[in-house]
């Protein structure tokens, strides 16, 4: 809050290489990686989950293993699941039936990684557009600046991450924000994508990718706005249900 | 040229942090600092400077002003002119009186570091609303890669530079280029701030900083479209005027 005093700071970091640009300490930070972590992340802590423990590398989850047996395993990268391991990033992995009461250690290939280089940040929590209105009221109330934060693709710019960026500052922009360029852009783009964002974002490369990986339905259901509640925060090392 | 190799990409670079992403040895790349570097450039050039220098550091400046003593010397930090210089990036110090036949040596905040960044690519030239058309009708006709560079500001992304990225987006998109999400994004950007990019950038936190330094005369000469046809282009060391 450097230029006025009065108004908390929206700003939106588009990769997570452009983290260091911020003030994280001073910051409540959302983690977006919209397909599929991010996503699957609210939902399974929706479902009753116990705990979600992110961790940057699957031989961390591998160690996991080994002293807690009952832990479920989920492990991604470049779009699949590894090898070994109960499951990747499919939402569909994450029901009541599946996750309700376990603890559920996930690594990914960003969404993961995003997280942890803004550990030091005030608080953690996680966006989707599953949770989008549930988060939004949250964070409308909260006395400190916001950062939302892209995964992207690999630490590249991605536009779902982005578009969903925009949703949240759609909802948050008339509070007295101060918004930072990408922030603007962010809402913006969603402004251009919100009638349809499921074919606004057909255009893009990275769903001719996810496309050929055979996850249409996943993405389907990651655009569904507003099925769940719960908003995950990081508690230690382990995302849990925040507690209102 | 990895998916197809009938289609060239054109790739847009949101921020000098996100450079080491793209392999800028198979691209050609347009820097973009529209508040003021690379509009003052083209400006300079179209006004037969004889080439202008682009060094990272002040120190560079002056060890040229040792040696070149009929140097022109152009330094700029933080938006204003270095204290001793002969003039910073206000466009209107690179007028054919004052320039002309001249060699000017440059550092700038932002966008003099990502050219130097981007120096294994290709060719670098320098891209502004003042040359946009001429800009583009030779983007076209190469063979190559594009990688549109946005300086930003301190590395962070700004709306000037990704909207005049997004116009080069959106005269080159219906040739055949695959374009990467920020790509898309940029020009979506350009199509919702189009019709007056200089009211668009209005709302931006950047130009409320640079009001306060008092250039809005230039800010309305870097928003002027193709006033300009000279393609400023990496020679060596030095930035000359591309010769069709």
């Amino acid at each position: 809050m450097t230029n006025d005093s009065m108004t908390k700071a929206l700003n939106v970091c588009l990769s997570p290489l452009l983290i260091p640009l911020y003030d994280v300490e001073s910051h409540i930070v959302v983690i977006i990686d919209i397909f599929r972590a991010t996503s699957s992340i609210c939902y399974g802590i929706e479902n009753s989950a116990e705990a979600i423990i992110p961790v940057a590398e699957i031989n961390e989850c591998i160690a996991y293993r080994d002293t807690q047996t009952h832990y479920l395993l989920a492990a991604e990268r470049d779009g699949k699941v590894v090898e070994g391991f109960d499951f990747g990033n499919s939402p569909f992995s994450y029901t009541t039936e599946k996750v309700g009461g376990k603890t559920i250690v996930l690594t990914t290939t960003n969404g993961t990684q995003a997280l942890h280089l803004s550990r030091k940040a005030k608080k953690i929590v996680i966006g989707s557009f599953l949770n989008l209105t549930a988060l939004c009221n949250w964070l409308k109330v909260q006395q400190e600046d916001i950062l939302l934060v892209c995964a992207g693709w690999k630490n590249n710019f991605n536009l779902e991450d982005t578009l969903f960026a925009g949703a949240v500052v759609h909802q948050l922009k008339d509070f007295d924000f101060r918004l930072d360029d990408a922030a603007i852009a962010a809402n913006d783009l969603y402004e251009a994508g919100k009638t349809d964002i499921n074919q606004y974002l057909k255009k893009t490369s990275h769903a001719e990718r996810l496309k050929k990986l055979g996850i249409e339905k996943d993405i389907e259901f990651c655009l569904q706005v507003d099925l769940t509640t719960a908003i995950p925060i990081l508690d230690g090392d382990r995302l849990v249900k925040l507690k209102n």
